[in-house]
């Protein structure tokens, strides 16, 4: 596909309609996707606990990119690419573990954690360590949150956290540890597995255990964020009394959500669990130490989404941390990460089997949704078709994805 | 490869002799081949036994289509695009079952039967029903056999079932049910799946089974149907003769093959099975009750091709019916239906084992041979090579096929 | 891509630096190596004593090539492309055997062993059998060691294999038998895979095994065959001794390399083994009967490399040949095969586990190191790295492969 063709292609997009098949499966837009969508977002990659000492590293894997994750002496985290300047090999071949030098397997160049050469045998005289340092990717580190940036040039860091940064601060994800951590890998596209997180029209009819914590009139309102739903007036009012209340107590409220065009698709929003909810688990009842700067419980849930990539959806207890990655053309690995605070013991504070509940069995029923929707939209007859008044989320996030993708090509 | 590449590659193919590499083993050309050969014939599918009752349903699936096949409360068939309307997914998730709504698994939209859209939730105002049908496809039910066209605008039914329809109707197929069903894949293009069909010179050295149950000089002149061998003095005197007897018992005999080039491919004929064989089993006894208008044994054997992807073969108790789906360029299923009376019992009537012998392990073995034929034709050194005089059947279809797919590109 | 971008890339290639990534991961690329570079080597594939009986046969198979090594009637060994003349099926299924007719399992036609058609059943009157003969496949045998060449107009076999003739010669390999053959399927280009033979930098951190039987001096100087390394003063010594000794004893000696460009990539030497070794085995004592011309032990080491695609590595008293199968863009084989004198009995004269050790050990670490090196350079962040004092032989493998493809651009 030209350039040309695939501007024509954006044009043709029809206003509250789904998009055409050539975004879900055309290979060279999944190229251009991977190349100026993904890789010039800030993206929630992992949590400062799942490396806490020395040497502690994981590897973060997209397409054929792999980036090693690693702490140094100093406690400053660092991230390389997993890629030997010499003759190219991997030179950490496991996901996690840990590594006091960057030792090349096969022929034992080695690197300090900060990605300068130790040592190089055998090298001519000329040989300048400092010119093959391993390649650096930008990373950022808010609220024990690592962020990672595969472009060149990033945007800056501190105007895109900038918004959802309240929301994020309150709940002490700094002083969190990860509870569980689970990967699910999907057979779409990654606009097709994003479609299903933008909007909560499916929450009913296949989401049963979301629609058990959550109140039916925020689903329809506020389901995939604020202002993707018809307006509630009966739960605007809910809304109104719990702000009320929450302020008093001297905790978070409000909501964020983009009102121009910008490098950034970005989301948040606190609002509060149906009637008699503490927290998003079977029961309702807390089941973990009070996170952040939660002083008593307010029965909120607070949504954030960062970029496409990651949405951040926490209670008072608990919160659950998503990353899309994008895989291949009709491949999406779906990562959860539970956090809870770092003092909260298992078996005595916190379930595993109770707190990934909800959105375990809900991202399972989700990958299987996706699959279908992916079949059905390769045939010949899948044309887009209209969105209903509960999916202005897919809408908003289509029209920003569609105008990314036009400035690139221009 | 561009359109003027694949005309003179048509102009290039010799006389009696098999295709170049290129139309077994080029991606493009399979795509047109899809869409243009496959995509615009009627397609026998199943047998209006498969689904009795309403609601019942089966899936056809060729490349990336899944097509519902599906009776209604009245008793209707018809034949849907399994793709909501809403955002694509497929509806039908298992191969065959029970709807008497089909709900859409994403969103619940319900369409009725007929494809018409019985509700969707939530949808702005200005949303119109009858503008979102399910995309019906060509159907039409011939003595219970179930046909589907891709095209949209499809040839006439009528036009095509006709040369064949005496040869069919005599077998009385409405009055039938399914016995058994078996699915073959095999790993070779369509059209060298095909050209194993559609000549006998390999039944000597290959199926013995067959061998057994036919005359040595039926498979010499009409192992491939009427007019692709060689003729046979001795053969015509046996079906002359065995014409007459059949005549008197008031039972059908004749041929019927293309006499000029068009938009088909079809042949008939009936002939006498070897001497002594009634029906098309190891022993040639009798296995299940006499079909249709047949009042006794007349140990005739009846053969309809109505496309290159459909073969009827018939024997007076029982048929067996082949439907050949090309899944991608390497890759073509090959799927046969057993067909009994609708009233023979299993196991009093008939034993399934006994039923399927010859064209089970018939099957299998062309199966192993297509696959080796594929790997050779995909080495450099492979050129057509010169066939035989018992190979005209397949020399046939190949200037069909090469008519078909020149015409497409004019 | 173009032949004049490739053209330019070739160009680009930096001295003492690995090459870029299009060629190793390139389809395109690839296609042109097979065709041009190992398609026009003579590539040992397997030794006589593999077939030692009338009919016996086994396959070489390559990319979509299968070719049929078969020994005749009267000892003489064939080569045929397994590909039918008249339909393209491949004749031999099993990977070795015994026939004494070749008959396609398609249509019976039937070939000797010669290749010429021996019968086709029912043919017009025209045909004309001479014309139909199995393709043949360039052949040639030296000291039982079979090679072929798939090129049209194969380069002199006797020009090909004299600088290296005396080293092989002393072996007496047309008197051994193969002990053992392995195939180990590697993750890796071809390129990539050769690189890795063609170095002996990585022996020290990644080969514990093969530096307990070679001298640190040698590995460093001569690991990967003459001039590869930086020359070892102390080594230089020791091989000056060695020879004198090993002179007496009427022994062959001495070194080959190429010294200007030409269609081969040939190499040889003998060496010592390191102090107190007599044989490449873990406590370095004799394991089989002497070989050959050796009447005696002389610790000597001998490595021939006749083409990119082979390497013979040869004690007193077992041989151990490579041959490197390039599969696809991302895989290659590497096929081993240990030969004994052919007097010599397992159990009794030699242990198999015992004799491939070394190489068995160091070849499956060597398919874990190229498998990572392969991950690596998939990277977008890959760039070609500065090679070592120690790569020089990888350096010299990299001029010739970029002045072939060079010259079958031009």
């Amino acid at each position: 596909m030209k350039k040309a063709e695939i501007k024509n292609l954006i044009r043709k997009q029809k206003i509250d309609h789904t998009l055409d098949q050539e975004f879900y499966v055309n290979d060279e837009i999944f190229d251009l996707d991977i190349k100026n969508i993904f890789s010039k977002q800030w993206v929630f990659v992992g949590h400062v606990s799942r490396i806490p000492n020395f040497g502690d590293y994981f590897l973060f894997n997209i397409g054929n990119e792999s980036i090693i994750i690693i702490r140094d002496r100093n406690n400053k985290i660092h991230a390389h690419y997993n890629v030997c300047r010499h003759r190219g090999s991997h030179i950490c071949l496991e996901k996690e573990g840990n590594k006091k030098l960057l030792v090349c397997p096969y022929h034992a160049w080695s690197y300090n954690l900060d990605g300068s050469i130790q040592s190089a045998r055998m090298m001519s005289a000329d040989f300048d360590k400092d010119e093959w340092k391993l390649n650096g990717c930008n990373l950022q580190i808010f609220e024990g949150l690592i962020f990672i940036n595969l472009a060149e040039e990033p945007n800056s860091f501190e105007e895109f956290i900038s918004p959802t940064k309240k929301f994020i601060e309150f709940h002490g994800l700094s002083n969190a540890k990860i509870a569980h951590r689970q990967i699910y890998p999907t057979n779409g596209n990654w606009k097709l597995t994003l479609d299903n997180f933008h909007e909560c029209y499916h929450c009913q009819p296949s989401h049963p255990e979301y629609c058990s914590v959550h109140d039916p009139e925020y689903i329809i309102a506020y389901g995939a964020g604020n202002n993707t739903g018809p307006e509630s007036e009966k739960f605007n009012k809910i809304l109104l009394d719990w702000n009320k209340k929450v302020e008093d107590m001297g905790h978070v409220v409000g909501e964020y959500s983009e009102t121009e065009f910008n490098n950034y698709s970005r989301s948040a929003e606190r609002t509060p669990l149906k009637e008699g909810k503490y927290t998003e688990t079977k029961n309702g009842k807390p089941i973990a130490k009070l996170m952040g700067k939660f002083k008593e419980y307010d029965r909120g849930y607070t949504s954030v989404g960062t970029s496409p990539f990651n949405s951040l959806l926490m209670c008072n207890d608990f919160a659950t941390l998503f990353t899309f990655i994008p895989k291949s053309t009709l491949k999406t690995d779906v990562e959860l990460m539970w956090l809870v605070h770092k003092d909260a013991e298992e078996g005595l504070d916190y379930n595993v089997d109770e707190m990934i509940w909800m959105w375990d069995v809900t991202t399972i029923a989700d990958k299987r949704i996706i699959e279908n929707n992916q079949k059905g939209v390769l045939s010949n007859k899948y044309k887009p078709g209209p969105l209903s008044q509960m999916e202005k989320g897919l809408e908003k996030f289509k029209n920003w994805y569609l105008k990314q993708l036009d400035l690139v090509l221009s």
